[in-house]
C-alpha cells in the first residue's frame, strides 16, 4: 500500500478541496504551507475566520454583509436615497462601488430566482424589497429609480422579469444595465447572444 | 468613496490572498463563500488547521510529517531498510510513492541548498541524513544504496552534489534519477536542457 499523508492532513486537504476554486493538487499545496509556516499565522486566519462569521450579518435594510446594522451604506447621508440598484451579490455591489458611477441605495438579492436549482423568490430578499419600496413611499420618501442590476444568465434574466411585473404602474422608473458588446472585443469573436442584443439595443449616435 | 467590505472580511481577503496560489479575485471569492457557508463548515475548516499545527510533527528518522514517531513509513517492516531515498518535500516523497516502484525508506531534506535564498545546509536535514547513515552502519544494517531523488533546479544539483562529496568513498551506491525526455513530449518542443541530457545519457536498447 502507497505511503498517505497524516489523516489530520487528508482531512485539511479533503476540506479545503472542496472550497470554491481549489482542487486536490491546490488544496495539497496549500495544506503543506499551513504546515510549514509559523503557528502564529495559522492561528490568525482561524481567527479571522471566527470573526467574520461570528460579527458579520445581513444589513436589515440592503441585505449586504455589514458589521453594523444598518450597514455604513445605508446610513451614508450622502447617498441618493431616491435611488435603488438591485444586485445579486455583495460582490456584484463592490464592482458598481467601485466604478465609482453610483450614488444611490443598494439591494443585495443573495441571489437569482432559479427553478431548476430550486430557488424560489421566498429563498431571496425580494419581498423585502417590495416591503422597503413600500415603506419609503408610505413615510413620504419614495424611490425615483429602480435599477435592476443583475447579471446575463436567463435565470438572472427571468428575476428582473419577476421583479418589473410585481413593480407595474408605479411611480418610479424600472431600469437595467445596458446590454452591448463588452469593451476591446472584436466583432467576430462576440458570442451570437451578445451580438444579438448589440444590434437589438443599438442607439442612434 | 467607494464602499468596502466590512473590516474583517477585508482582513480575511487579505490573509487569504496572501496564501500560496490565491490571488485577491479568488481570495475575495473565498471569503464570501466563508460568509454564506453554514458556520459547522468554517468551524470544521478551523478545527482541521488548528489539528494539523498542533498535532503534525516531523518524524525524527526520515523528517516527514507524521502524528506519530517515527513515522508510519519508517516502523513499516515490510519496506526494505537498505535503501534511503532522498527527497526534498513530503510532496515528493507522496509523489514517490504513488509510482508504487520504491519500497525503501525515506529522508525528506526539507528543501535545497539555495545560497541565494540564503539557505544553508544547516537550514535543512541533511546533516541528520549523514547521522542517520552512520548510525544504521554502527548499528551493522548499513544501506545498500542512497538514493538521490531532487527536483531538476541547479539548486537541487548542486545539493545533490554536496551530499555525494560528502558520502565519497563509502560501501552503498549513491544513486539519481534517471533524466532525459518526458512521457508524451514531441521532441521539436523539449527545452534545450533535457535535450542535451536525453543525448548525454541515451541508452543502448
Amino acid at each position: 500500500m502507497a505511503a498517505k499523508h497524516p489523516p489530520q492532513i487528508t482531512d485539511l486537504i479533503e476540506r479545503l478541496s472542496k472550497l470554491p476554486g481549489l482542487g486536490t493538487k491546490s488544496a495539497t499545496r496549500l495544506a503543506l504551507y499551513f504546515l510549514s509556516c509559523d503557528v502564529s499565522e495559522v492561528r490568525a486566519l482561524t481567527n479571522a475566520l471566527t470573526a467574520v462569521k461570528e460579527e458579520i450579518k445581513f444589513c436589515s435594510k440592503c441585505h449586504n454583509y455589514t458589521d453594523a446594522d444598518p450597514c455604513p451604506l445605508c446610513s451614508d447621508q450622502s447617498r441618493d436615497s431616491g435611488q435603488i440598484c438591485v444586485v445579486e451579490s455583495p460582490a456584484d455591489l463592490l464592482a458598481i462601488e467601485a466604478s465609482g458611477l453610483y450614488k444611490g441605495l443598494y439591494h443585495v438579492l443573495g441571489g437569482v430566482i432559479s427553478p431548476l436549482s430550486g430557488i424560489g423568490p421566498e429563498d431571496l430578499h425580494i419581498e423585502q424589497l417590495f416591503e422597503r419600496i413600500d415603506g419609503l413611499s408610505a413615510k413620504g420618501e419614495p424611490i425615483r429609480e429602480l435599477l435592476l442590476a443583475t447579471g446575463g444568465s436567463s435565470d438572472a434574466e427571468s428575476t428582473c422579469v419577476y421583479i418589473s411585473e410585481r413593480l407595474k404602474n408605479r411611480e418610479f422608473t424600472v431600469t437595467r444595465l445596458a446590454r452591448g458588446l463588452p469593451v476591446g472585443v472584436d466583432i467576430e469573436y462576440v458570442d451570437l447572444g451578445t451580438l444579438k442584443q448589440a444590434l437589438e439595443y443599438r442607439r442612434k449616435t
